[in-house]
């Protein structure tokens, strides 16, 4: 469907109840509160289905529209859910009637009977502006969740998803008068001690292979615990290897409860890390992909170089 | 003047030498490329005085129009040049004949008898691309030293600068087809080995005081030789005390040659960082400020920490 089909079928709908997906980014969480908070400006009965997974982040923009116990919606709608396997626990009993999918993931399952997938957009939010705009006016409400759904995509407009209509929704989102600056300091400009201390630590004992162009960093289990990290403090710890000059294949191990290593590949265009990954049974992107493998980080370290050389060697 | 009055300016120009500023940034390198290549493609004769302090990073987009030896200018144009005292040295003859200058900082001394000075902008290179707009087509080559210009200046949009404009002009320029991804790769997302393991070592050795909220971390000169760090490693790394979650007073010793520390102060509103760097004999920015005191890295933590309290506790 397109941005317009779909706006005209919002405009009919009524009692909407919209779902994130599991551990919830900016995206899902900032493009579904600037939708509800559209719908409700139009008129409309709308909530979000509280999402347990969010983090201290993202809740500010999303506490305020959790569903009660009792909200009985007449549609549920997916927002920036590429499969039914990443509704969180208790949106799965929505799983079967979803009735509209709002998305830009390329891989989206079209699991809903109506479907606006873009995945030329950076991010879902800037599918959820076009909507918007042609519903009701864009109110700072609106845009400043809808600017941390295309900030936190984007990594701040740097990633390469971030095309000329990303910078031209951020620019029509902060004539509104947004204040961004804060959301720029707290979501790309602050690390906590815990997070600097482990990155220092990763770096430090960082390992090179294939003439310094292979990266391995590593997380062991010790060393979360030493630290007492939490979620947010290991999130996306796997781009610090992505970031080092002269390499264009970051590895990161995190060692896992029950004898297991997560593996994560950052790569250029040399490693097809998809290709690495799946050697290990994982899969992902050219550039970005993962697997879990059984074994000591020692082991794993084995199995990911090997992976690398074999398909480098091809 | 205005945006007009100078690009009609331009138009009666020829023979250009444009001049850029001591230890060149992506806004100084990238407008001044621009605003040559613009020149040219009007059929006019312009050049850039080649800038010794020229980094690798900015190299490729400069070199190609530094001036002969021999070039004969008519006119001498500043851009993204403050003051006078920013001249490099082979640009201080021109000091009494600089015709135009171009820029963005609030504090441009006015030193040319044409100024275009439009502080609202985040970068210079935002006035030289409304500036172009008025005379040439925007090309490619045009377009991706600008697309360097405003990124560097901005920190790829995440500081406080960043404007609506900004996102606007950013738009624009992608329209012409330029590739930044490799650009944003280059500048943002890279770390040279050198400048993560001194990182790791001013993280694992910060100290913290005024309950947390005052963090401190040193840059010794043995680490420097340690780790031959260059002055591209080195570029910056004050930033990093900025970056600490639960801090509002981030402070960066400097050892330097000579028996001095260079204190770099970033700060959040409770902490007046010009404030305290004039009690060191320094200034700067609310909040951003810097002072050079002699004495070890000890006696100028004790001093930073005195002159902190004395501010803070007005």
């Amino acid at each position: 469907m397109t941005i317009q089909e779909t706006a005209a079928m919002l405009q009919t709908m009524d009692r909407v109840l919209l779902l994130t997906h599991v551990r919830p980014d900016g995206d899902t969480i900032g493009s579904a509160a600037a939708l509800c908070c559209a719908l409700r400006d139009m008129g409309k009965a709308a909530c979000l289905l509280p999402n347990e997974g969010t983090t201290e982040t993202y809740l500010p923009y999303a506490e305020k529209y959790w569903a009660e116990e009792d909200f009985q919606p007449d549609y549920a709608v997916s927002v920036d859910i590429a499969s039914l396997s990443l509704l969180p626990e208790n949106a799965k009993k929505y799983a079967d009637s979803i009735y509209l999918a709002i998305d830009h993931h390329p891989s989206n399952e079209g699991f809903a009977p109506h479907c606006c997938v873009l995945p030329e957009m950076a991010a879902c939010g800037e599918i959820i502006y076009e909507l918007v705009k042609l519903l009701t006016p864009v109110t700072p409400d609106i845009a400043l969740p809808l600017y941390v759904a295309i900030s936190t995509d984007t990594g701040c407009f740097v990633y390469s998803n971030t095309s000329a209509h990303t910078h031209r929704v951020a620019a029509e989102l902060m004539d509104t008068g947004i204040a961004v600056a804060g959301v720029n300091k707290a979501l790309f400009r602050t690390k906590s001690r815990t997070r600097l201390a482990m990155e220092a630590w990763m770096a430090e004992w960082a390992e090179y292979y294939d003439n310094d162009r292979v990266v391995i960093m590593q997380i062991p289990l010790s060393l979360r615990h030493d630290y007492r990290a939490t979620e947010a403090d290991i999130e996306e710890l796997s781009s610090l290897a992505a970031l080092v000059a002269g390499t264009d294949c970051g590895v990161t191990l995190r060692e896992l409860e029950g004898g297991k290593v997560k593996i994560s590949l950052r790569t250029g265009p040399r490693v097809n890390a998809t290709e690495v990954c799946a050697l290990l049974g994982g899969g992902g992107h050219a550039a970005a992909a993962g697997a879990t493998v059984s074994g000591t980080l020692s082991e794993a370290k084995q199995a990911v170089l090997q992976a690398i050389d074999m398909v480098v060697g091809e």
